[in-house]
């Protein structure tokens, strides 16, 4: 029996830890996971952790060869291979998780980026974006994130944190956005600003709606979609704003980067052509005369559960592509 | 004696083409300038100008070896060869240059595309951008350009049009572009975008100025410079606010691309630090906090008469390079 060449794909999110072993299709072959948080700020203790979930799920298999292991993770630096400062996980500071997770993989090559990057090698190896050498995904969840591609390679940038769209200006002068600017696309077009987004309309109009019913702070982005599902008007109003600021703000990418497509990953996403209609209707209105009608606005091809880790495992798997391919 | 090998690099302006034979190492042995109007909408009566010109440079040196051709033209198309639908030249249409001059340089390589990416490239291969994998040059004239140099190779884009900058959004619902959209960085920092501001600072105050002196449709990006070293307020004043709006657009590409550097070239930069002082201290403020203190603002290293010429060459020679690298 002839062995099989897989790679490992961890995604490492706020809440849980995602590994999968992918084949070179795609494939995942097992699925693991693990609670990210509960082991306190020593990153040494969750690495061990992993470790051990990796060894225990490659032992499951016969006649595999390891060949490489890529590492989706919120602030991952792929030029350093360290997460570096990630407000939401519990070790502070530079996390090396590379060079320490190559001391017990050893001979591995193992790559790290951020998540919204890994979403788009994995939409450019799996998903779909196959074929496509200039594309932008966009991922809308708990942030806004982004993963640039540009002539078939994803922008990295000098310092290893381009694609950050999320913390582009919109309207100047605007919402306070987490990162401490005002006016970002996150403040509008995450899931939290989406739920601004509606309590702002319910100040402008009288329009009755069954989201005033929910407490603010309760008030979630997946309430606002079922909403405008049963034909509330202040909740359809929600995502054509949000879908008129998207595409503003994507028309300075098309001008930027002139990709030939954006795909939207993440769970605000999940809304499907409630949002991405206004987002098409927003984009052709505001891009310029040359590039109009030929940019598309499409869903991920990848399942939601499977993109994360599909996408860390990409990384490093479009690296061994990249140097095995004929020259 | 030994053959220099050379390209020949050509710039096509709005008023006259620039042609320069230029060596590997992009020292300019010859220039020859030309017209580029007056021959009406046939462009093989500009191509014959064109070629006679180049044939008339090259029979006065000795030894040379030609290696290729290289244009930098408005609207010039890298991937299609064509300058298409140039608003400011007598051609109509699409003008497909590469190809038809390449039936007079047969078996030359001939490259093409827009000036401001020219500018980028030779930046990159002869000015201040040297040993520079990720930056941005922006042009500031009778229009706002940019040409975008990622993971150290110029961003094309999907269909050759990527690096319009000046076209993005910084003030939705602002100024009326000549794009026929609305609030683009080219309304505000173009050389007409800062006499707008000149005449709305004497609309918002009440400071005397001495641009209240000449009209309007005289007016000159020139005269705000001249006023400003002066010393008159208002004058300094659109420079401070062309600064601000400058570096607020400066801080989405840095989020987008996460370059080290930009460079500025063009009739308006010679107004040095009076503009570039202000986009530094904007950049600052409004840049997300992981990339404060790490882009630098500054002048282009070419001299103004040579840079687009450079540039128009670097295009093919950066090919040539290329192709010669060892893998």
């Amino acid at each position: 029996m002839q062995t099989q060449k897989i790679v490992v794909g961890i995604d490492i999110g706020g809440t849980n830890t995602e590994v999968g072993l992918i084949t070179f299709e795609g494939n995942i072959l097992q699925r693991g996971t693990m609670p990210t948080r509960g082991r306190g700020p020593n990153f040494e203790h969750y690495l061990n952790s992993l470790t051990d979930l990796i060894h225990s799920m490659l032992n499951k298999q016969n006649n595999i060869e390891l060949c490489g292991i890529g590492i989706g993770a919120p602030n991952g630096n792929f030029h350093t291979g360290a997460i570096e400062f990630a407000p939401n996980l519990e070790w502070e500071g530079i996390v090396p998780i590379c060079k320490l997770l190559s001391q017990r993989f050893q001979g591995i090559p193992i790559k790290l980026t951020n998540d919204a990057n890994a979403a788009a090698l994995g939409e450019m190896l799996f998903g779909a974006a196959r074929g496509y050498t200039d594309f932008v995904t966009i991922t809308l969840g708990t942030g806004v994130g982004s993963g640039i591609v540009s002539n078939g390679q994803l922008v990295y940038g000098h310092d290893g944190f381009a694609g950050e769209i999320g913390h582009t200006t919109v309207y100047p002068n605007g919402r306070l956005c987490g990162c401490g600017r005002y006016g970002c696309i996150e403040a509008y077009l995450s899931a939290s600003g989406l739920v601004k987004t509606a309590l702002e309309l319910m100040v402008k109009y009288r329009t009755a709606s069954v989201l005033g019913d929910i407490p603010p702070n309760k008030l979630q982005s997946k309430d606002i979609y079922e909403a405008a599902v049963s034909g509330d008007w202040l909740a359809q109003e929600v995502f054509r704003q949000a879908g008129e600021t998207m595409g503003l703000k994507l028309a300075d990418v098309v001008a930027t980067l002139s990709p030939q497509a954006f795909f939207f990953v993440g769970g605000v996403t999940k809304a499907g052509d409630i949002l991405l209609d206004p987002i098409r209707q927003s984009l052709e209105r505001y891009v310029m005369p040359i590039f109009k009608n030929k940019v598309k606005i499409l869903p991920s091809g990848l399942p939601g559960i499977d993109s994360a880790i599909l996408g860390a495992g990409a990384l490093v798997l479009n690296d061994i592509k990249l140097h095995n391919k004929p020259s």
